[in-house]
C-alpha cells in the first residue's frame, strides 16, 4: 500500500530525506501515479497523518464503551496511543512528520487537542462520580495529562533505565493518580486497566 | 556573534532551511571564515548546541545553593530551563535542531540524562530528609518527571486554553506535588518557588 511505504520511508529517513522517487522505488508505483493522486510530497505527508488518524476508530469505540469507571478508561486510552505510537509505522511516520513539521508546507493536523477534549470529558466524568480528587480542575489537568504524556512518548528512548513506554506509563500513572483519584489506589486501578487492554 | 545569528537562523528556518550562506548574510562573516572555524554546517549546529550547554552555570549554580528544600530547588530549576527555553534563542535553537537530530549528521548531545541525574539526587536528598512521599522511587520518578517535564515545553504552544509556559508548569507542579511531598502543600511550595525566582 502507497501510504504504508511512504510512512516507511518517512519513519526511516525524515520528510527532507524521502523523495517522491524513493517512494516510488519502495512502493511499486510510478511517480506519475504517485503526483496523479497526490499532487505534491506535502500532500501525501499530510495523506499519511490523516491515515495515522483513521487508525484511531477502536480507541474511540473504547472511550465510548459504557462501564469502565472514566480514569480506568483514560488510562486505558493511553495504552493504545503509546502502542500505537510504538508499533504501528502509519502512527510513527505521523509523529515524526509532527516533529518536523516546521519543514513541510502544509498544515498538519494535530491529535492533541481532540485528546484534551476527551481527557477533559473524563476527568468531568470522574467528577460528578465523585472519584476526582478535590481541587483537580478538569480542562486544567487534562492539557497537562496530555502534555506530559507526549513528553513520555517521545523521550522514553532517549533516557537512562532502558525502561520501554509500558514500565513508563506505569510508572507515570503509579504518581499521578496518587493525585487524581478521590481515593487513591494507584497500583488496583493500573492493575484493572492492563487487564483490559492485555498488557 | 555568529553562533548566536545561527541560532536566529535555525530557530527560524530550520536545520535544513538553512543554508551556510544564509548564516554568512545575516551574521557579516564571510563563507569562508564559516567553514575555517566550524568546517560544515553540522558542526556549526553541535557549536550551537554545546553553546546553550554553556548558559546553564546560573542554573547549576542555584542547584547547588544550600538552604533551598530539595523539592523546591526542582521547581526552580523547572522553572529556569522553561524561561530559558522560552526566551533565550540559543537554547531555542538547541531545542529545535533536536526536534530535527534525525536530519542532522552529528550527534547532539542532550541535556535529558544530565536533568534526570539532578532530579534523583534531588528526590533522594527530600527522601532522606522525610520530605518524599512514601512509595516514590527517586530515580523512576525522576526520569517520568524529566519526560513530562520536556512535554510541557514542547506542546504547551499547541495547545487549547492559551497557557504560557509559567501557568502550564503552576498547573503541572500543583499535580504533582501531590504525589511527591510526603506532607503535601503545593500551592505554598509553588509560591516560595516563583518568589524565588521572581515569577
Amino acid at each position: 500500500m502507497l501510504l504504508e511505504s511512504a510512512a516507511h520511508l518517512f519513519v526511516e529517513r525524515g520528510y527532507a530525506g524521502t523523495s517522491v522517487n524513493d517512494i516510488s522505488d519502495h512502493s511499486g508505483k510510478t511517480s506519475g501515479a504517485i503526483y496523479f493522486h497526490y499532487y505534491s510530497k506535502e500532500k501525501l505527508a499530510l495523506a499519511v497523518v490523516r491515515e495515522q488518524f483513521a487508525t484511531w476508530p477502536q480507541l474511540a469505540a473504547l472511550y465510548a464503551t459504557p462501564g469502565i469507571p472514566p480514569l480506568e478508561k483514560l488510562v486505558v486510552l493511553s495504552f493504545g496511543v503509546a502502542r500505537s505510537l510504538s508499533e504501528d509505522v502509519v502512527a510513527r511516520a505521523g509523529a515524526r512528520l509532527w516533529a518536523e513539521r516546521h519543514g513541510i508546507e502544509a498544515a498538519l493536523p494535530t491529535p492533541f487537542n481532540a485528546w484534551a477534549s476527551a481527557a477533559t470529558r473524563l476527568l468531568t466524568q470522574a467528577r460528578m462520580r465523585g472519584e476526582l480528587a478535590a481541587g483537580v480542575e478538569p480542562s486544567a489537568a487534562a492539557v497537562t495529562l496530555v502534555c506530559a504524556f507526549f513528553g513520555l512518548c517521545v523521550l522514553t528512548d532517549d533516557l537512562p533505565g532502558g525502561r520501554g513506554w509500558r514500565e513508563q506509563l506505569d510508572q507515570w500513572w503509579l504518581l499521578i493518580l496518587k493525585s487524581l483519584q478521590a481515593d487513591p489506589d494507584p497500583a488496583a486501578l493500573l492493575a484493572r486497566a492492563r487487564a483490559r487492554v492485555s498488557l
